[in-house]
């Protein structure tokens, strides 16, 4: 056979088989990358007679520095999916593929075929519908806007000044239901909050109270409120939860503090040691990270579980908040997430629930947990690419296509995708200041698969290093805001919402060559198709290559293109971008 | 590099990562077989400096047909793990392999390492420690032995007469119970029964009553008192459940027969039309494959999953019962595993819980649904090459590597090791009744890692054909018994009891030849070793290889020897065996 066998792989789970719908079964199986294979897939139900086998061609879903991925669809009758790979070579010399291995020899029988025993809908990670159409905006509660004055921490600074690890500006929730109007005008739909309940800090990842919203950020009664108006508008609102570690100031953390193994709260932490204390800044309790201040929760023990899926459910069935984005999410046992999707699930089954996870996420993502993560990967991979220059388009195709490879379809869709957030350099200021960069970065985030998040201010030119000072607050002097900016990302969200292609469409690299700061895609569904050209460089880059004949407009600049022959000639100047659409859905 | 790219993977999870203990975690990863690698792990806390990472060779853990495996154990003092891999090839050449895939450039910082975020010993599987001690005997109850005639069947068939699909020869609990003076002899330490609920055929796999023994096998009492006396012994119990589907005489399916939707278990059942009838052989409600008395549960039903949680609880609560063996658990959903573990590890933490899987089981064994599975692929591949003959060595020892390659060391270990069963032809029949065959598989089934399962009366000889053949009355006549091969299987279960390497040592294979019908292997563990040589072909063969110096002795012949210079010179007629073991350790 003219082809890598060592480079196949296919193991039944995760990725490689599993449920898109309830009666949807997807199967991928990876080959070296460009090598001339036909694949097909045999499948059936087991139970059937052998001649009821079907084949079916796999097509390349997409491809990474060594691999190419296929796909193929598939809907079992009867639940059950037994099934094997046929590869044919270049030399149309065949080889099958099952669970016993490579042979020449045909099977003909259904055992040794791989499996999907039985398709059950309960075990199919189904993210919430509204996730894919979703375009997030992320507020750090204390810095986005004061809407009341009498709730202001003690020492509150001036508005405006420079943000530091312990000073306060007031941000409030009564601040943000004030600018409704203005994230409305912006056209996002989905608010994910920076934690709300009350700490001391200005992050409040340090929680005291899980059940109370920070004083200085409002009451119960006005989240509820807040959450009702953002309904209204349409607007889904996700919080914060932060159950891997409480701050030091929370209750029951103080209880241990005063009465040590005496405290029913004991087992709650992780006392490694007694007394608590710090030893060469190693503390006798686990922590996250090291942080004295932010005690590791024993999330094993049925009453930190039973409180904390409750409050899960809590916030929702007092403010009808649409889910959470969970914090350090990785560094809690699985167990305890399995207890704590079904508690939410249970009151809001479309709710969302987002994993900070900043590595491969598959282990969250199997339907008993999350819906997605955030995608840092993704973000890290943009920022190479469009921001620093650090790859050419072939490496920065090859990372997209590794990163859509791992997951299912359905979790890229609900995937959150950020190109900043509290805890990194704002886009901005990565891009030093050059809104080239950054435009072209927030193309891409938009027009990808997956749900677009801006971190507050973004749209309109905040900048900020690292924490603290990508904390800073937001600008509402329009005159200092940077308006051209802001219509940018309005536009940007406007065509997420008119080109469902965006959303959920195919994806497929058309030119990402080695050397090129050139990269071209499709977005397809159906009729809505968007062609997608964007130059990550400085130079300016000649265009001759394929695209589907027709009428072709831009989103931006609505210039009109007509192609024939499937020729497109184009010239892009740096860092420039033009997002076409088929004028037909064009807007 | 001269090394194959495209051949290496790790993803983290599953048998790639995996805590093996509270405090252990194992990594592995796979290369191209046969390349002259060096492979290390470069690990260490995230939330430490970076020069606190350490670096430690990892060792070849077993080989596939294609590949090289490597594991290494660490144990990350604060739970949190970061790594990356970094390759040596022949030439010194030295290549990186982190989560962003390949590098040349040595990794400077955590974030882009693989990951296992945090070890927590509520997520590890942790089989029951007695599993990997275990010798199991399967009985179907109705063959055993029948110690009550009082509770006989109508149309009792005279004991020993030819078994059919539908008749009756009167084995019950009470005839086990009398028994079991044999199965201390033979010197089992485990049973697993097939159902032994109410069910209206003989195998019992169509359930009527879960919650009731069949009254022709005895009552609640008598399993309770038979599991009393088993414990006495040292014996454990487990039973069948049958939760895929009950029969079609259960009455909930009754009632649904009866009202249709207006029925209160509608929802029990999966009713894709109505009514209930068959056509072309496919039922209208789903069932096990197309088998019309076998309607399929609905285990995502809340009211199900009650039923069956308790149910896992109530056997082991009310009989003492020591775990269950889970019949088509694959085609189950897996919340419904998740709620069942929980119940039953809740009552009795040390109970074993054992799914049938044919194919790979990876889905189950994660820690949160069972301890291991049925080992079908390790049977199929000792019966090609001990039995039929249909592989040469070096494919063996592949198969192996592959499966024990494919899960985490501690599933391995409680694997439920058969070589037939219930559902197979016998192992004597398969071999066509030659003896040295059926020993030569069986000494690698307790020579290996993993608790071996003897199907009752392979040990006196019985043989049998498929189902019902496969099902025959056991022999209880010593004059019919094979009481050689009674003392074989005696001689066999007291090795794995005396010496700790069977069941809990490393498993490394010395000699497995392309074309070759000699295996050679080590099991070890601290001063405990076992050198084991067995030819599976027809001809003589003559052994000139390394084995270890020292004092060696034969397990069953008692033959010493004596190895100098690490030679060892021997000649092996067809079909034979030896088991060497360290005489300071040997029976």
């Amino acid at each position: 056979m003219n082809m890598s066998l060592e480079a196949v792989y296919h193991r039944p789970g995760d990725c490689w088989s599993y449920g898109y719908d309830d009666r949807t079964i997807h199967l991928r199986i990876r080959t070296k990358r460009g090598e001339h294979l036909k694949l097909e897939v045999c499948y059936g139900d087991k139970c059937r007679p052998w001649s009821d086998m079907q084949t079916e061609a796999m097509t390349l879903l997409c491809s990474d520095e060594l691999f190419d991925y296929w796909q193929v669809e598939v809907s079992p009758p009867y639940g059950r999916l037994a099934y094997g790979f046929l590869f044919t070579d270049d030399l149309e010399e065949q080889i099958w593929f099952t669970e016993r291995g490579f042979t020449y020899k045909a099977p003909t029988e259904h055992l040794g075929l791989f499996e999907f025993p039985y398709l059950h809908p309960v075990d199919v990670n189904k993210p919430p519908a509204w996730v894919k159409e979703a375009v997030f905006y992320q507020i750090f509660p204390e810095r986005f806007a004061n809407g009341d004055v009498s709730n202001d921490p003690e020492m509150t600074k001036k508005w405006g000044d420079a943000p530091e690890y312990y000073n306060f500006f007031g941000g409030d929730l009564q601040g943000v239901l004030k600018r409704l109007d203005y994230l409305s005008e912006l056209g996002i739909n989905a608010i994910y909050f920076n934690p709300l309940f009350e700490a001391p800090s200005n992050h409040k990842y340090d929680t005291k109270d899980y059940y109370k919203i920070d004083p200085h950020f409002g009451t119960t009664e006005v989240l509820r409120e807040f959450v009702h108006a953002c309904h209204e508008r349409g607007i889904r609102v996700i919080l914060d939860g932060v159950f891997n570690h409480s701050g030091v100031t929370f209750p029951f953390f103080q209880d241990v503090v005063e009465k040590g193994s005496d405290s029913p709260y004991f087992d709650w932490f992780h006392i490694t040691e007694w007394p608590l204390q710090v030893v060469d800044g190693i503390p006798t309790y686990k922590t996250f990270a090291f942080e004295k201040t932010m005690p590791k929760l024993n999330t094993a023990n049925p009453e930190v579980i039973e409180y904390f899926t409750k409050l899960g459910r809590y916030w929702i069935e007092e403010t009808d908040v649409d889910g959470w984005r969970l914090d350090v999410a990785n560094e809690c046992d699985h167990a305890f997430w399995r207890e704590f999707r079904k508690s939410v699930k249970a009151v809001k089954p479309d709710a969302y629930i987002l994993g900070e996870v900043w590595h491969d996420g598959k282990e969250w993502l199997r339907g008993d947990q999350f819906d997605a993560v955030m995608n840092y990967p993704l973000a890290a991979a943009m920022l190479d690419f469009f921001v620093f220059g650090h790859d050419d388009a072939h490496s920065f195709a090859a990372k997209v296509g590794r990163y859509l490879a791992r997951y299912p379809k359905q979790v890229n869709e609900a995937s959150f995708n950020h190109l900043d957030t509290h805890d990194t350099v704002r886009l901005l200021t990565l891009c030093e200041g050059d809104k080239r960069k950054m435009k072209l970065a927030a193309v891409f985030q938009f027009a990808f698969i997956g749900a677009p998040s801006i971190y507050y201010g973004d749209e309109v030119g905040l900048a900020g290093q690292f924490d603290p000072d990508n904390r800073r607050c937001m600008v509402w002097d329009p005159a200092e805001q940077d308006r051209e900016l802001f219509a940018f990302y309005q536009k940007l969200i406007q065509l997420r919402r008119v080109h469902p292609a965006m959303t959920a469409g195919d994806f497929r690299v058309i030119c990402a060559d080695q050397g090129s700061s050139l990269i071209s895609f499709e977005r397809k569904l159906g009729d809505d198709t968007l062609w997608v050209v964007m130059n990550a460089g400085e130079n300016t880059i000649s265009i001759d290559t394929f695209m589907p004949s027709g009428e072709w407009q831009e989103a931006f600049s609505n210039e009109m293109l007509y192609i024939s022959d499937n020729e497109y000639h184009d010239e892009l100047g740096p860092y420039e971008y033009r997002i076409w659409g088929k004028s037909n859905s064009s807007t």
